[in-house]
């Protein structure tokens, strides 16, 4: 699961979901797998049954243009309608989220440091014309003629797609609202971009005693239940009793768990404080990470910081440990190191890490043979479902093959190179086997991780540096042979399963998807890394960011003009990771209100009514 | 019912109430009784058995000072608390939802032209030094000496009261949060201030199939749904079927149900126009009244301008006409008149008429034998319920003691008075009976209403206008006899039983209870009308407000320089509402998230994203 806390900025949630009908949850809990939390989804056999031909209603639009459907309403969906030529194309988005959740905000929606509504954004308004880019409403005009008059918007269907059949071409999907209507669709072309589940690693009680963090349903249920807990520690008089009212943890130190952290301990610092003093003096927020290090695939001065600020602070850490169970007031944990395993109370539980397919997704992957990954749709780097001639994936619910052996090959050609300079520079003892000191090879690596931006976080950061020089020099004898440096890349690539699942990837997968349906691109999938952000409480962030990349139009990110990346931290980080987050908003209206949610904020506080 | 409607701004809904928790929702509404739909309640025996005394957890506060505790977070419990001094009393407050919430945006909130958390206000913030009004921290400093650093905080406690027994001097309460803990407290005084339930006066379906607006979670839940209902009519072709789904039915035209019609028609033909045309050429807003006009017991001029705009607007009014039943997907109704029944779709049907007492209110009544009334405790004019000595209530669960005799024989006295002008003047035509015209019976009627105000709308507004004109004069001879005058004046009072459910009335009641406890005031309570305002739609609203009155601090209100009622419609009287609500918000956080949610939505219109 290594790939997962590699998180950039934090993990998307365009998650394929359902929350607001809690008799359909139930029924969604009730026949999840053991090893997914479904956030969402009602498996399609339990509403269909397995006679799919039975049902008559076909909604498949008659046109004679090419019918391209969309599952799904996150970053990769939105990206790819707000850029896809719908003169050319019949396009239909169908999602049981009727709108598009900006996920970096989720953890401060916990505690409204931002509002619920200032997240969201309607899929109704972003298909229009209103909501494309600057630089496609350009193109649109110049390649294809479109404006705001002839302009054919996307249709949006609020449904769950329950069913993919690849044979037949058709999709069964079931309307979410009071009606129940069951259709099916034939697609030309079908884009699935639903998101993933919560992986709960088989953990026992997780499904039933914690809380996920992928919708905005979630950060809302998550405020209640801290205000929740709050309110019951006022209630009695004994210390220890309010501090088990009054304690939470934290599961997974990746961004989304990190920032949940800090914004909880920001908003019982800054806020309890003055209206539940007593109790916040018992009160406790713990994070638990199964690595020694936070953020321990960032940069290793953006972990090293928010390490040390978090030490600082009043969460308390619990490094190198594993959680055992999570039970309805407490969660166990076990050492690592040690082997002891102990309790701690818990008022509430946030896990925050593994993502896993929905049930929708694992049953595609299960009819089609070529799909051999578990974890998602396996594409190859066009974006096309391995096994099918027109059935895409995006975000989360894809794996992208690995570049694979190309770059392999030049990382290890290039090892050839570098070797041979410290033959010639007299660097190296053993000059006809090329063997290199280990600090030329290190930085050889971090040579090519920039390079291959993808690869960056694998190879230098954290924890993997001190993987990666273990293997470089297994004898400790301070000089690299090349059979260790090829290991040494083996290594690192076999870890590269997939792309991050991340807002950036999902998002430049999207805009690429339609360039490449639009007929502008032929090219394969190339990632672009812009940086990594995350609160770390405190008024303090810790940014890695190429900043001049970030504010470019994204078809301008590639150009060598762009130079390295920055590392930031403390109050300047947050600054930049306000302004950058601001620029991201989709909308003029949620730019708005975020500008406005902080200033009132800063004014006079969060708000803990409890409903 | 007369007085129902009688509601002056908007209805308050400081219901004692408890809607985050759908299990105990379930509950609850297994074991209300037919006739009341408690938003809120769980019955008290569910939970404690008929055991009482088995609850050995004893909450009551140590102290030597008088024991004081409030029921309720509406507008009685927190004017109460704001008012009250601490350093005489131990106070503390108890309710299940642990913030206020200001009621007459409830309407606004249900489409999104305010935000949800624009209209609550925390409970624990509104016990603090700084909610306190300015009059009252001025009063504060001169009599008590109290200043924000010696300030005693009220005690707040997010439970619900399921018990009071008066003989024992007891509250039973229940936590709400998790730990369900129960615990009693013995109280010197009791104040009761839970609000009401919805009436449903036992029509068949209500309780199933409608909607309330009492809390913001029935506003939120309203909001899901009508969302619902045009995700739901957009997955259709069939015009008659997106008729069906996307047709919305309000039953009572009070300003609640009023001003919910005129929102959502708002929304509707402002924003869903754009986004779901087809289905907003098939959608429907139909206003059901039991009387002939709308807002009937406002003033005439109000009623009027209401009447005639809606009939010019996009919702269908259907007055004089009484719901026999709702049903899952429509409205049975029948017209009084004709007798005809006859049924319209309605996928999302709003009940906002009635207020009846919750369980624990009822279960009071019921256990005291001196209270008579049976909508609410009788209390007389300085709030205490009768057949007590120590217990109070303020708001929509209390009835208060007409003024009875002492007016009535005012107004019979001023009868003679303005009679012998008559004569004088030789108006009257018998002398010796004392027969006057009746029009100058109307005015005399109309003078006395203004002499006491609570009893304005019952003299002289709309239909009632009518009746007593027809009490008045029964042989349609155009004079008035005593004894017809005296006819008039009678029915006039009998509808008098208490006064209006509305935040007004309830807001005064608890400033009022809170001089009395403090030893500021021996006198009866009083009652300053200061006006009655709706927003009817298309940016118009209609409102009868004394302007100076509403802008001077409580205490000068009463003085005489207080001029006249005006009366405005339009938009004129749509910006003196923006500005009065504005200006009633409590805290500076609402004044400014109010002032930006309207600018927003005038900028971006209303967000549609479901959830």
């Amino acid at each position: 699961m290594l790939y997962k806390t590699l998180a950039i900025c934090v993990a998307t949630a365009n998650a394929y979901t359902l929350r607001t009908r809690p008799v359909r949850m139930d029924v969604a809990s009730a026949t999840a797998t053991t090893e997914v939390v479904p956030t969402n989804n009602c498996v399609g056999t339990e509403i269909f049954g397995d006679n799919w031909d039975a049902i008559e209603n076909d909604r498949t639009p008659k046109t004679d243009k090419e019918k391209v459907v969309v599952l799904g309403s996150g970053w990769a969906a939105v990206k790819f309608v707000q850029n896809i030529d719908t003169t050319k194309m019949d396009v239909t988005v169908i999602s049981p989220r009727n709108f598009f959740l900006f996920t970096p905000f989720l953890p401060s929606v916990t505690v409204g440091t931002v509002e619920s509504r200032t997240v969201v954004e309607s899929m109704r308004s972003l298909v229009q014309y209103d909501a494309r880019p600057i630089d496609r409403k350009i193109k649109d005009k110049l390649f294809s003629d479109i404006d705001p008059e002839n302009f054919e918007t996307a249709k949006f269907y609020e449904s769950k797609c329950v069913k993919i059949d690849p044979t037949t071409n058709r999709i069964f999907c079931q309307d979410v609202s009071t009606s129940n209507e069951q259709y099916t669709i034939t697609y030309d072309k079908l884009v699935i971009g639903v998101g993933g589940g919560v992986d709960t690693f088989n953990t026992p009680g997780v499904r039933e005693n914690a809380l996920f963090l992928k919708e905005v349903d979630d950060a809302m249920n998550i405020r209640r239940q801290v205000l929740e807990a709050f309110e019951g520690a006022a209630l009695v008089d004994d210390p220890e009793e309010k501090r088990k009212r009054a304690s939470f943890v934290v599961v997974g130190a990746g961004p989304t768990g990190l920032e949940f952290a800090a914004e909880l301990n920001d908003c019982i610092q800054e806020d309890f404080v003055k209206l539940f003093p007593t109790e916040v003096e018992q009160s406790s927020v713990t994070l638990v990470s199964s690595s020694k290090s936070l953020l321990s695939t960032y940069d290793k001065r953006v972990s090293d910081f928010t390490g040390a600020l978090l030490s600082e602070s009043d969460v308390k850490l619990q490094t190198g440990a594993r959680v055992v169970e999570v039970k309805k007031d407490s969660v166990v944990i076990k050492d690592k190191e040690s082997g002891d395993v102990f309790e701690i109370p818990s008022a509430c539980t946030l896990w925050s890490t593994g993502v896993a397919p929905i049930p929708v997704v694992k049953d595609f992957i299960e009819g089609v043979p070529e799909q051999t990954k578990r974890h998602g749709v396996y594409v190859d780097r066009t974006m096309k479902a391995v096994g099918t001639d027109n059935v895409f994936a995006l975000g989360d619910c894809a794996s992208v093959m690995s570049r694979g052996k190309a770059m392999i090959d030049d990382l290890k050609a290039s090892y050839e190179v570098k070797a041979g300079e410290c033959v010639d520079g007299g660097y190296c003892e053993i000059a006809d086997d090329l063997v290199m000191p280990k600090k030329e090879a290190m930085a050889l690596m971090d040579d090519l991780a920039k390079k291959y931006p993808v690869s960056k976080s694998f190879t230098m950061a954290g924890q993997y540096q001190d993987r990666i020089a273990g293997i470089l020099d297994r004898d400790l004898s301070e000089t690299v042979t090349r059979d260790d440096f090829m290991k040494a890349v083996d290594d690192c690539y076999s870890g590269l399963r997939s792309l991050p699942p991340t807002a950036q990837v999902a998002g430049q997968q999207g805009s690429y998807l339609a360039k490449q349906f639009n007929g502008e691109t032929t090219a394969d999938f190339q990632y672009f890394h812009k940086g990594s952000m995350a609160y770390v409480g405190q008024n303090k962030a810790a940014a890695q960011v190429s900043m001049l990349k970030s504010f470019l139009p994204e078809f301008m990110q590639g150009l060598p003009i762009v130079g390295d990346d920055i590392v930031l931290t403390g109050t300047l980080a947050e600054w930049v990771w306000r302004v950058l987050y601001l620029d991201m908003q989709i909308s003029n209206r949620n730019k708005l209100q975020v500008a406005f949610d902080w200033v009132k904020i800063s004014l006079f506080g969060r708000c803990v009514s409890r409903y």
